[in-house]
């Protein structure tokens, strides 16, 4: 990595309170965070985030895009074994808050939803309780960071 | 590569009428092909899709992903420079029409949409006129393989 570059009032960069009131950090992969979304209205969903700031994946070089790409694709093999998933949505958005990331959002035939892209800022969100995000975060940090160990 | 297969009843495969109906191609980078979306709500929204059949990146090998991400990563830039964008869109579903397929979608401060994520199967679509389609894809054929010869 020749630079790390942060962004001030980005809150992938500080990792303030406004990151948190939308996602909770389950490990770091390469070059990139995974983070367990509030919003499970589709089990499983996550963000995966660059560690360092860029606004377009074309402004990395190809080894760090490579990386991060290789760091997606363990998550959603993960993410497909462990919720049963028919299908791996992915976004990358980010008109306002422009940080490389991607919404990751596994979905599942029998569910509603499966046939149409997922609602990125869903009008409710479904949150499930501390004791079952606690859980499916370490079930998830353990299995990404097997894959990861695996893969390198 | 390996392997390249394709699959009955998918359109990305076959090149049949159900893709005609909805995009035409540009241009083929070095592991997809690039298509003009006949939906113009977003000047420039385009479709990149693997030249062979999976479902998942994960499927594919390191280099096989670097290489599609690579072609995406040149289709972002030259929409970004061709469409004066703010920010490039990215959605991967595939929930129903699963051979791994990017939509890439320009997105500007100054028009409708700027701010969430783009729909991606609006209910009226803006088509543009043939001559204005031939133009555009012209355009796009032309810089997309100068900035792929480049990159090479």
């Amino acid at each position: 990595m020749t630079e790390m570059p942060m962004r001030v009032g980005c809150f992938y960069c500080e990792h303030n309170a406004e990151q948190d009131s939308k996602m909770t950090a389950i490990t770091s992969l390469s070059v990139s965070t995974v983070y367990l979304n509030h919003d499970q209205t589709y089990a499983g969903r996550v963000i995966v985030a660059l560690n360092w700031h860029v606004d377009e994946m074309f402004e990395l070089t190809d080894g760090q895009r490579n990386a991060f790409f290789k760091d997606v694709s363990i998550v959603a093999q993960v993410l497909m074994d462990v919720f049963w998933a028919d299908k791996i949505n992915y976004g990358i958005y980010g008109d306002l808050v422009s940080h490389l990331h991607v919404h990751m959002v596994p979905k599942k035939k029998s569910e509603a939803g499966f046939g149409e892209a997922f609602t990125n800022n869903p009008g409710s969100i479904k949150v499930i309780s501390p004791a079952q995000e606690a859980a499916r975060i370490e079930q998830l940090r353990k299995l990404l960071e097997e894959a990861a160990d695996e893969t390198f």
